[in-house]
């Protein structure tokens, strides 16, 4: 534990420490099994029970409602962008709206427009990204023949979030990339029609993307898509039509019993949350629009607050996994850094890179 | 060690003993880096020169000459049955033209057909999968004007390999389907227009894809593909237009260290790799047609050894971690086996099942 910094990457993000710790005990060779997780066969009687209880953990975990299957792809939220579009828009004749909320919803739309008609429903972009549109004005936005309407229920480059389920008509399908707050807050899966995370957020490593489907939308897919971009295909075949990701599926599995067993569920996980997001926001109130240096964090063992490329500044992603005391630890820097800079300033030497 | 089994699997397959200890010292937190590799973003310096070793690694031992890019996919072979088409064929006019020594080049045929023109140019299904072409068959059989010739080098299923590399027409392109024998011997690269392989066999664990692709092939790539569907996407953007399965890359490069440095090179694997096949077709060739078994040999330590679902039979894959200890022991078991099951029907007792 001592060698580990506190990682506030935004994706990957930081694994639970029990997770890594038990992978690390059985990395050469499962217990029973005389074989890595990284070398057993995905038809395995072990891959067999991690990959079915892995389903159920999370059923359990997001009270998923009858009547959805829970898939396991490969290709990250990126590779989704255009599966939902292939299998739910290709050949309708409708066209699908898209709230575009930040950057991921653009290139969500970019990727669908390569299959059929798109419509943008709202946007932000006008106003800089800096929130999602309120109830009415969705309801409002949204096409009533849509084939489906795409959101992204957190955009982590711009920080904007949805903070409950946007409301649609009741006949519409609501599509939703969740890949940045999957597992960290309840989620009324029964108002979705697909949701889809790349699990490197919360949810496990990178190298494998959780899809939620519900039942009815399986009858609007075409024939002749490439069969790995079938989402029938998974659900024929348990996610093992091929070989799938069998090391990160089996990450993810450890991550839900951690959820699960550690942490006491989705509504306790949110608790933690919103209590490490408070110690943040409440020095962001004492002093508004004051943080913008990215230095000599590294230092205090506090790494990746790298903004994005595209944006800049500073961001911390304070998934499930990175515990109170870093988010403590994160707090204390950014006081002490004000006050320096302060101090500098108050001396006529500003120092802020 | 004690506890690790002779894992003779199809694939995901057995991985060298000193890259498992290596990714279990460092699972939890990278000397330096204070994060676990399941952790550590894919922009970060650490991962860029994970992949970027990697790549100069495959390029060193394969001998690619200049021209070829390595990409890093997900998605598996069977993923790449749709992409090689969907890139190289899809918009040419042209047909591909497809050998069909076994199951794998049924299905890579079977998803082109989706994209684009395609012909069967040979295929050995009519006598059973039992060999590939001559070389004169196979020249006679290509069309002049095919988009490219796809071959599988080993089939895994019926056991057909190419022994060295199929002779086509000099301006025809190449493109094999290289995942169960990657790295396991020389391979002229120089003859391929692109090679893929799903990494799980010889290179790392599933969830991870190389594809070697020359430069001409990529003219002919039509615009609107799904960005991560298009090659040249994975070229722009060294293999992370969007997160790549960075854990799963970490131990393809660990891979390739051990062959470089532990091994020796391609050229002593392939050495390495006769030696332990030539003791089992020894056993072969003492009795042949004899054995049909498949029980008994989990209790020696031996594991993995089902047929595929769809042959049956005994199936033991020998891949490059596998220890010559671990062949020595599968051939005392097959020699017992034998001589066991001979003297139950010289005594009138036949016990196998």
């Amino acid at each position: 534990m001592a060698d580990r910094a506190f990682n506030f990457a935004p994706g990957p993000g930081i694994l639970p420490l029990p997770v890594l710790e038990e992978a690390r005990r059985d990395l050469v060779s499962l217990p029973g099994i005389g074989a890595s997780a990284l070398e057993v066969g995905h038809r395995s009687a072990w891959f067999t029970s991690v990959i079915e209880e892995a389903d159920s953990n999370l059923r359990q975990l997001l009270a998923i409602p009858g009547g959805y299957h829970v898939l396991f792809c490969q290709g990250g939220a990126s590779m989704q962008f255009s599966m939902v579009a292939m299998n739910l828009l290709r050949g309708t004749g409708a066209a699908a709206d898209y709230v575009i909320t930040g950057s991921w919803g653009s290139k969500a739309i970019a990727e669908a427009r390569k299959e059929g008609a798109v419509r943008v429903a709202w946007t932000g972009a006008d106003e800089g990204f800096i929130r999602v549109p309120g109830p009415d004005e969705l309801l409002g936005s949204i096409g009533s023949t849509a084939a489906y309407i795409h959101v992204t229920s957190n955009e982590t480059i711009q920080g904007v979030e949805f903070p409950t389920t946007p409301i649609v008509p009741d006949n519409a399908s609501l599509v939703a990339d969740v890949s940045s707050d999957f597992l960290s807050r309840p989620i009324d899966i029964g108002r979705y029609g697909l949701l889809y995370a790349g699990a490197q957020k919360n949810a496990g490593p990178a190298g494998v993307t959780v899809v939620i489907v519900r039942d009815d939308q399986l009858d609007r897919i075409p024939d002749g898509l490439p069969a790995t971009l079938d989402y029938r295909t998974y659900i024929e075949h348990g996610s093992r039509y091929n070989t799938p990701p069998v090391f990160a599926i089996y990450i993810v599995l450890l991550v839900t019993r951690w959820l699960r067993d550690d942490v006491g569920g989705i509504q306790a996980m949110h608790a933690r949350n919103r209590d490490k997001a408070k110690l943040l926001y409440d020095i962001l109130d004492e002093s508004p629009a004051f943080f913008r240096g990215h230095a000599q964090a590294a230092e205090e063992g506090l790494v990746e607050l790298k903004g994005h490329r595209s944006v800049g500044g500073i961001r911390a992603s304070i998934y499930n996994a990175m515990p109170r005391e870093g988010v403590e630890a994160l707090a204390a820097f950014m006081r002490e850094f004000r006050e320096r800079a302060g101090d500098a300033e108050t001396e006529g030497r500003p120092t802020r890179s």
